[in-house]
């Protein structure tokens, strides 16, 4: 019995998206992400997200003609005909993080879509939950992080949002009261690498003091130098239950973390296989933050548990903005990793509920839970009139690749990306 | 949908096995392995293939009636319970290699040939080749070395094998002839550790001149210091594909590597997760000898595989004496493994071909290579008859541990492991 590939259809979804900000600049009105749809000659489908950058995109478009014809177990063989559909690819960017990340594998970041619709697909001929293909889910639900942003109040030009300003501590903790409210999180991130490091200490400060036993998070996106890094992470001895990414590279990492007392975390200077090798003979990091979009797919990222769980790493999961099928997916691997040490990241209170690709009502969150779906595949259904809403999205909102810097110069034409 | 197990049978069988010398001492008359048959409540099994040792036995017996109700695709129940039922087991011993390897997990041990049933189950539930679950096949047929062993005439009191004596290079070049000529093999590994090693370096020239292109290894099992293993490996620069276990330890092997042009090889230092941090920080191993019965299944396997191909160590694959549900397991990790670097070992050709548990017909070699079964499962199915005639050979054989030293006394009571 084989179940082979007979249609791959790529289409490129826009969402709104709110004015967040981060190291490289603000979030755009729009967030742009692929949706793949892998057809098999049985008829049934499989689904799987990824970024929406155009480069990307088009090598998504060149592997999913690549994959017809394959049979949606034979993962290797998929993975192999992607690599050889990117051999001629001299196309540059489609990192899908607006130069936060520019070392991700390009092989496993076209590969992960795919695999996911694979097992999605597997789930479905054989009826059973992605999660058991991933060897059982050792939790039924899966809990995130409520994660922060420095944000204006609403985009230039249009109303203020639901959210409205966090410029200041204050801010800060009126949108970590919220969104605990809204969806029960038990631990709150902070985006930072926004403000110079000492506001961003402050904002911390008032975060421990406004919620005392939660764990807490900071994230800078490697904006400080080696030395502000161990001055922060001395400061904030015992209120950070991990400092993510304060410095760039791995050598940087590792001279910070012999000075800091607790783990540092990353999803920028082990994004890809090849950097683990460096990064444990270097003692950089402490916690690797998981991703299936750059590490190919959630097979690959059980392997990457496994080195993890070998070599004294914690494991965490990092998140971009993000769909429901990505949502499904992440939730799928995160239930069938033993070794998740940490609550997961996810971007989705800043999206609206509304625009998604997936019918509502398969995943939702409470006590900042979202529960394992246990309906055969990834346990959701593609919405294919929300699919052509957001496709029209995507086409009228002129955003081709993810840029938060542009956006930013458009509203303050002197921002640079700072050093601190 | 679930497929829960209704019932585990546990059988330890004996088969012939010939007068093989090693490090430990000789081969007894017959060999024993644990038989795992795994039943769904609908009425379909899975397969499982271990070693026979009374402890190692005692606890698969524990693991079994622990795992009775869990679903043959939540691999993280099965081994959750496999652990809890291990947790007041004061045995010692039960390794399965005579001593020779001590430091592999019980854990790991015990959960093996449960996880290979329950994915023998998953196979026959979807209809898809172990391989298929596993990611795939990336070669159809797999690859396996002529494994010559110095050896007695036959057994004491008993005739002459159809193999005869091998006690010299010639002996060895001898038993290699017949070795190709009837399985086809396209690589060779001698078992060494029985005479003075320039002895053994003698023979491997021997079969280098007798085989020219072929490529060699060479496995004392670690019976020599590393002043010996350096000076060996240095004398065969250019002759061994890889020198496998010269000397004990991590520590040790790292000195050895150091000096050595070959790539050093494992299956003793580095026999389960928590040591290959050691084994990679002090640069102990080029090659780990994989083997799935000691590393927790096939999952397992394929995690040390990530394992390896992440921290640029070669994968080659293990074996004990063994039957035709381990060599059809073998044969699925391998070929669903793209970073398997070298022909696999095995003890095939000393085992009769009327020795065995599985129907006849399934596996077999050609050109050294063994043709990756596409049946559901692990495509070999159980003969009962040949079952519960081998459990009568293991009732009657009086053996109840493997012990080469004791058998080597038996004959030859003055005779001492060596060190040299």
């Amino acid at each position: 019995m084989s179940e082979l590939i007979c249609a791959v259809r790529v289409t490129p979804v826009a969402f709104r998206d709110l004015p967040l900000l981060n190291s490289v600049g603000v979030h755009e009105p729009f967030a742009l992400r692929t949706i793949v749809e892998v057809v098999t000659a049985g008829g049934q489908y499989g689904l799987g997200e990824t970024y929406g950058d155009e480069p990307h995109l088009r090598r998504i478009e060149k592997a999913a003609a690549a994959l017809v014809g394959t049979d949606v177990f034979d993962l290797h063989e998929m993975q192999r005909r992607v690599i050889v559909s990117l051999a001629d690819d001299r196309q540059v960017g489609g990192h899908g993080m607006a130069g936060m990340v520019t070392t991700s594998s390009t092989g496993d970041r076209v590969l992960s879509p795919f695999e996911v619709a694979a097992l999605d697909l597997q789930g479905k001929i054989t009826g059973r939950p992605v999660s058991d293909l991933l060897g059982g889910a050792v939790r039924d639900r899966v809990s995130f992080t409520g994660y922060l942003f420095y944000k204006w109040a609403g985009h230039p030009g249009q109303e203020d949002d639901a959210w409205g300003a966090a410029l200041d501590p204050d801010g800060l903790v009126r949108q970590a009261r919220k969104m605990i409210d809204e969806y029960g999180f038990s631990s709150i991130k902070l985006k930072g690498g926004v403000f110079p490091p000492d506001q961003e200490v402050a904002a911390i400060r008032e975060l421990r003091k406004a919620f005392p036993s939660t764990p807490l998070r900071l994230d800078p996106n490697a904006v400080w130098t080696v030395p502000t890094s161990i001055k922060v992470g001395q400061d904030l001895e015992g209120v950070l239950e991990y400092l993510e990414d304060p410095t760039a590279g791995i050598p940087g990492m590792g001279e910070v973390a012999r000075e800091v007392p607790m783990p540092l975390a990353t999803n920028m200077c082990v994004v890809a296989f090849d950097h683990l090798k460096p990064a444990v003979q270097q003692g950089a990091v402490g916690v690797v933050l998981s991703d299936h979009h750059f590490w190919g797919g959630l097979r690959r990222s059980q392997s990457l548990a496994a080195i993890c769980d070998t070599f004294d790493l914690g494991l965490s999961m990092h998140s971009n903005s993000h769909l429901g099928i990505s949502l499904a997916a992440m939730v799928h691997l995160a239930s069938a990793t033993p070794n998740l040490d940490y609550t997961c990241d996810t971007h989705w209170p800043w999206k609206r509920p509304e625009d998604d690709v997936v019918v509502p009502g398969a995943l939702g969150f409470e006590n900042g839970a979202v529960k394992v779906p246990t309906e055969p595949g990834l346990g959701v259904e593609l919405d294919r009139d929300a699919l052509a809403r957001m496709h029209q999205q995507y086409l009228d909102s002129g955003i081709r690749n993810r840029d938060d810097t542009g956006y930013m110069r458009s509203v303050n034409p002197e921002w640079k990306a700072p050093l601190w």
